[in-house]
């Protein structure tokens, strides 16, 4: 009979928290990640980065770097293809400067070598002569005329005529009348917000081993979200057919949407072409900061108009980020989820994509939505505050739900924010008495969640355990939730799944492990694929017994039948039926290939008390709660993990982290010392509530819960510290000397 | 429509001889092989080996080992599952002995420690009690009353009564009255033959990198015939569930049937699960010698009678195969092969497996099947020469045909031995006038062809490229073979195709590369898969015309419509529908996974010229022709260059190799100094003609051509020989100093 394992409730694995799959392995050092990769005869690579913002590429020589004993390749923007438009043209222009270096830190040319030593010694003797360019690196001044171009002609032609050609990119959406909605309110609040890049802070920099012959046929080991991604864009920076270049995802020391794109893969492999011999290339810290994705810094416009009652008349928001010296800063999502959370009569929000003389963005979990929130949740704040209203009620009044019509277009699905606000008003934390010098803060936060193309298979061994091949890269416990979901449907133990990060030459196309798609779509499509081999499973039980197919259905691990005769057979266990395969018709496998359609987004609301140190400025967060949809929690603690994760580095970002770029263009702190994010001792225990409001287009409800978690931070903490303080904090992060400044304007005041 | 690519001739890329995929990655060495392979602090391991061939292992004292600095672990069989029968235990007993050393260079315990060369002082350091057992290592010896019991009750039913508990099974078959033949004959000749055991000589000795964990996790690279075969019994051996132990094979350094089973890798998982980090095991070529398989040595007895006119009346074979430690000599295959070429009407064949104390045989390319080749072509010379008959015509006159019941009973199909011996016979070797001292022989050879479990995936990339997926490791070129057959389904250049042999974690069971099945088994399932895509393929295009899904046929890469609107429609080549195949429905894969039935056979006919020095008795072979059915050569040149390996490895056997006991049970010659295998200088060019009667049971009508080539050169090298000294050679190998010997027993006759 037709198999569908859809349900919503009645688990047996589903929902439960076994061990880790691969805990044992990062324990014990021995899970492989990026740089642990080994090849016979390997050579080690570095890279010659500009050390100016801006500057012409006259001449490079690299005459003296391959003169020196053990150099075997060097390699320019020459050594790659020719012609790349588009994405490609400009993830290739990055990963190797062509007429100019772009920020400080862009590659112009690399060297392979038989020691990481002599490949450092021989970039230093390659001599560039640059004609040094103005710069700019900030986003309200680029955006200026008179601003210096980063690139003629790339802008799109979504952007309106008159603007600075720095701005590549413009988004407009909203419907209703603002102005006449502002015209209905009792108070509008208009204010000015801004934010700085920050770093996504993965533990583990980048890091591949390639190797790449004449023959254009290549493999790559490499640390990604994506490594079909990674394929096809080093396929087209090399001149390759696609499928004549293997690669293989490491295990990943973090990535959060930065491990999204390509910085160093196309350099390893164009040194390996050349020098005919396998090439390791990891990035130090320093380059990563330099020359990885951070986060779009933010100039940001946000005008909300409220009746006494709480209810939100109108909202307006302009969102200007900064991206770097390539078009791509998140400006749709930024502008798109800005007032998500909430049902609007009027509304009309603005996104600007500016180009500056800084590395290019890249994601960064819910990339753009998180300063958005911070802007939006900040001036409902003040509102609440001067309309004295509750800041949960207000919200909960003006939510989005089901049947509403979402601030950029669509009418919303069934959603969980009301549910969330609900769980929010509920939690002992919001009514729970502060102390003197403390503040709470609420925000609310959303963000989509993402389908895309996903493959997945599963094969039954003899003994009746099952191994899953899925092709999104691990990055935050999908080993676990692909076991437990083919668990579910097989009737079989957990700890009998072996669940593998197929590479690309073993499994379909899979999108990267980005957009919280991976357990709405690798998990929807291992339920799919696990549904196939079930199916095959009742197919041979029904040869084994002589009676039709679609007599014979799967209970708990068991082939049962059923019809007239059902009597007369015994159930029989997966392991039975695996153990005689070969004879039987062959190896039972399942698969599945989809772009799913039916993800579902989700919804956040944080509740945060913050204390500020009225003699330092320095804030400490005392106590954090994070209640999320995640639609169905699969594996509990490792939802509960992405909630605090997303908090964590939602605090760095608040209070700490950002980009310093001198006057002359260059990166002041392109280190952990220098660049502080959170440790250990500098964060509470994060408490967190699960909501589970279904998503109907996923067979278990899953909904993505990876991104939506740093969406409401920053405007929660910078909420309490507001409150806190006295003052409204516009601007991040709220470092002491800038918290010191709002007490005492404060105490002026 | 539904699909069939079935077809024997309008090939567009099989039967081209296209550059090998693999050929750079080897001539620049860059191919990884079982010692290529790398983990971080990965320990390396070494084997303590019985010196004794049959001895009592009384007590193992690892202490002094295990306080070496270095040492992290030490193994014996208490590290292993225990309550193992049948195959998996004979295994295990064999890669680390329980009670009994049965042969000189049996495993009793191994060390794991940070350096090879501590590793291999460490096992010295182990100290061994042992009580010395008699021993036998002679397959008639082992045979007699009062000859040492190897291992008692390992005999089978098979068995009949009163035979030496060294008998471990026994096969008769055939049909008729051999006695009633006989004595319609006008002349039998009876003989007597002896082929020593001899090693499939690959030069990449086996090796492997295990690391398992306590978690019952484990991953295992290396160099195998068949990896997921190598996954269940290191499952088995080590008490894992097999879907845990994740099994990539290695490049193959040859391997012939010698890497279808296990020696070294459960002892490294042991080590690492004990040690707790990742272990490499590399054998010695002592080792290899000493404690991998080599053939079985056989005795033999062939008894014939043949008419003047070339018709054989009768046909009667004995065969006694010597297979070392364990059951499993292939004596049921020599006993099949013996007669398969001819259609007799009485014909009888035994075979008997017997114990001795030497390592365990393993397969060797078709395995059994050259010594009865010998043993019985030999006899059919000797008639055909004694009548004066001509040695083709008097084959073809008694050759097996479409409709022949076989000499072990089934019925023949479509098979090509006419045609392969009528192209013996045109062939200008076979006519050429020999040279004094030169002898000709010719001779056929048999052997089946197997289809086993097989699971292929093939995925698309978004250029139109194509990733084929197969499980089968590559010993014989068949990753060209995989992509020659895919690019004449899909209809795109045999370039843009890549298959990858996948690991076990990411494809369906597959059986071993063995039985010559890779062609036909993974060919059959590459086509089929591609197949499947095509089908998808044709979806795509048919929901884009809006026709039905039947009205779209595939045609040299392209999608093409049929039917009354066809006009409408541009056919739409592979790379315009994968591009947009993320928005149209997603990855584009197909898959097979079966047990295929319709193997072929495969007969071939080999001619050889030979000349002997009358002084030392050296053979020098000066012509060697090979003549055989492929069913379809899919390329050419790996066919060609299966038949010429054959053929070499025949020489070898024939006139060199053997393994050398002493009295004291120990190997006498356990390295290739002393075990010589033919170098460039001892071989001819092989001349090759390939025929081409398809099989059947196959799209494109392939049979297994791997192993075939090795069953007629013991025969008719020994059948040349014989003829040049004028006496016949029953005894193999045919080294100088038994030349001389018959050249002086012919000069005293």
């Amino acid at each position: 009979m037709a198999l569908d394992s859809s349900k919503t409730t009645g688990f047996k694995y589903v929902g439960t928290r076994p061990n880790r799959p691969d805990g044992l392995d990062k324990v014990t050092g021995r899970a492989k990640f990026g740089a642990d990769a080994y090849a016979p005869g390997m050579l080690h690579a570095a890279i010659k980065r500009s050390p100016h913002a801006h500057a012409r590429i006259i001449k490079i020589d690299t005459s003296k770097a391959l003169a020196m004993e053990g150099v075997k390749a060097v390699v320019t923007r020459a050594d790659f293809a020719t012609g790349l438009e588009g994405e490609f043209g400009d993830i290739l222009e990055n990963v190797m400067a062509g007429e100019k270096a772009l920020y400080d830190g862009h590659a112009v040319a690399a060297v392979a070598a038989t020691s990481a030593l002599i490949a450092r010694d021989a970039i230093k003797a390659i001599e560039v002569d640059y004609e040094i360019l103005p710069h700019v690196t900030d986003v309200d001044a680029a955006m200026q005329a008179g601003a210096p171009v980063i690139r003629a002609g790339a802008a799109d032609a979504s952007v309106p005529e008159g603007l600075h050609p720095n701005v590549v990119r413009y988004y407009e959406s909203g419907h209703g009348d603002v102005e006449a909605g502002f015209a209905e309110a009792d108070l509008v609040v208009e204010d000015h917000f801004v934010t700085e890049a920050t770093h996504q802070g993965y533990i583990e920099p980048h890091a591949c081993l390639g190797t790449l012959g004449s023959d254009g046929k290549g493999e790559l080991w490499c640390c990604t979200q994506g490594h079909w991604y990674v394929q096809k864009v080093c396929a087209a920076c090399l001149g390759l057919e696609t499928s004549q270049l293997r690669v293989t995802a490491s295990e990943i020391g973090g990535g959060f949407g930065g491990k999204t794109t390509v910085f160093i893969e196309p350099v390893a492999l164009a040194l390996s072409r050349k020098a005919n011999r396998p090439v390791k290339l990891v990035m130090t810290r320093s380059e990563v900061f330099r020359a990885s994705g951070p986060t779009s810094s933010t100039s940001m416009d946000v005008k909300i108009g409220m009746k006494k009652d709480g209810t939100i008349t109108a909202a307006q928001g302009t969102f200007r980020l900064q991206g770097g010296a390539f078009p791509g800063a998140p400006c749709e999502m930024t502008a798109m989820c800005a007032f998500a959370p909430y049902d609007l009569k009027h509304v009309h929000q603005v996104g600007y994509d500016v180009m500056s003389n800084r590395p290019k963005q890249a994601a960064y979990r819910a990339p753009g939505s998180p300063m958005a929130a911070f802007a939006v949740e900040s001036v409902i704040d003040e509102l609440c505050g001067q309309l004295g209203l509750d800041p949960i009620d207000t919200r909960l009044k003006n939510a989005s739900r089901e049947g509403t019509r979402a601030s950029f277009g669509p009418t919303w699905p069934r959603i969980g924010l009301v549910e969330t606000l609900e769980a929010v008003k509920a939690h002992p934390h919001y009514v729970a008495p502060l102390k003197k010098g403390q503040g709470r803060g609420i925000s609310c936060g959303f963000w989509f969640n993402h389908g895309g193309e996903t493959a997945v298979s599963l094969a039954l061994s003899e003994d009746g355990s099952a191994q899953v091949a899925v092709g999104t890269p691990d990055i935050g416990g999908s080993r676990a939730s692909m076991a437990l979901m083919a668990a579910e449907v097989l009737g079989i133990p957990y700890e009998d799944i072996r669940v593998t990060i197929a590479d690309t030459a073993t499994l379909g196309y899979n999108e990267i492990s980005h957009g919280s798609r991976v357990t709405y779509a690798s998990g929807l499509a291992t339920i799919k694929a696990a549904e196939d081999a079930v199916q095959k499973l009742c197919g041979r039980a029904a040869a084994k017994w002589g009676i039709p197919e679609d007599a014979v259905y799967w209970e708990d691990g068991y082939a049962k039948p059923s019809g007239p005769n059902a009597g007369d057979f015994e159930p029989l266990h997966i392991d039975e039926i695996t153990a005689t395969m070969g004879a039987t018709g062959g190896p039972i496998c399942g698969h599945f290939e989809a772009t799913p359609e039916g993800a579902g987004v989700s919804f956040a609301a944080h509740i945060v008390d913050a204390e500020v140190d009225p003699d330092t400025g320095k804030t400490s967060v005392v106590r954090y709660t994070v209640v999320q949809d995640a639609g169905k929690a699969i594996h509990p603690t490792y939802v509960e993990g992405q909630f605090q994760g997303g908090a964590a580095q939602g605090i760095g970002w608040a209070l700490n982290e950002e980009y310093i770029y001198g006057a002359d263009g260059r990166l002041q702190n392109a280190g952990f010392l220098d660049y502080r994010i959170p440790v250990a001792s500098d964060l509470p225990m994060i408490d967190t509530v699960i909501v589970e409001v279904p998503n109907p287009g996923h067979p278990f409800g899953v909904r993505g819960v990876g991104e939506t978690s740093i969406c409401p931070p920053l405007a929660a903490i910078a909420n309490a510290v507001s409150n806190a303080v006295g003052v409204r904090m516009r601007q991040l992060p709220m470092r002491p000397s800038r918290v010191l400044e709002a007490l005492e304007s404060a105490a002026d005041g």
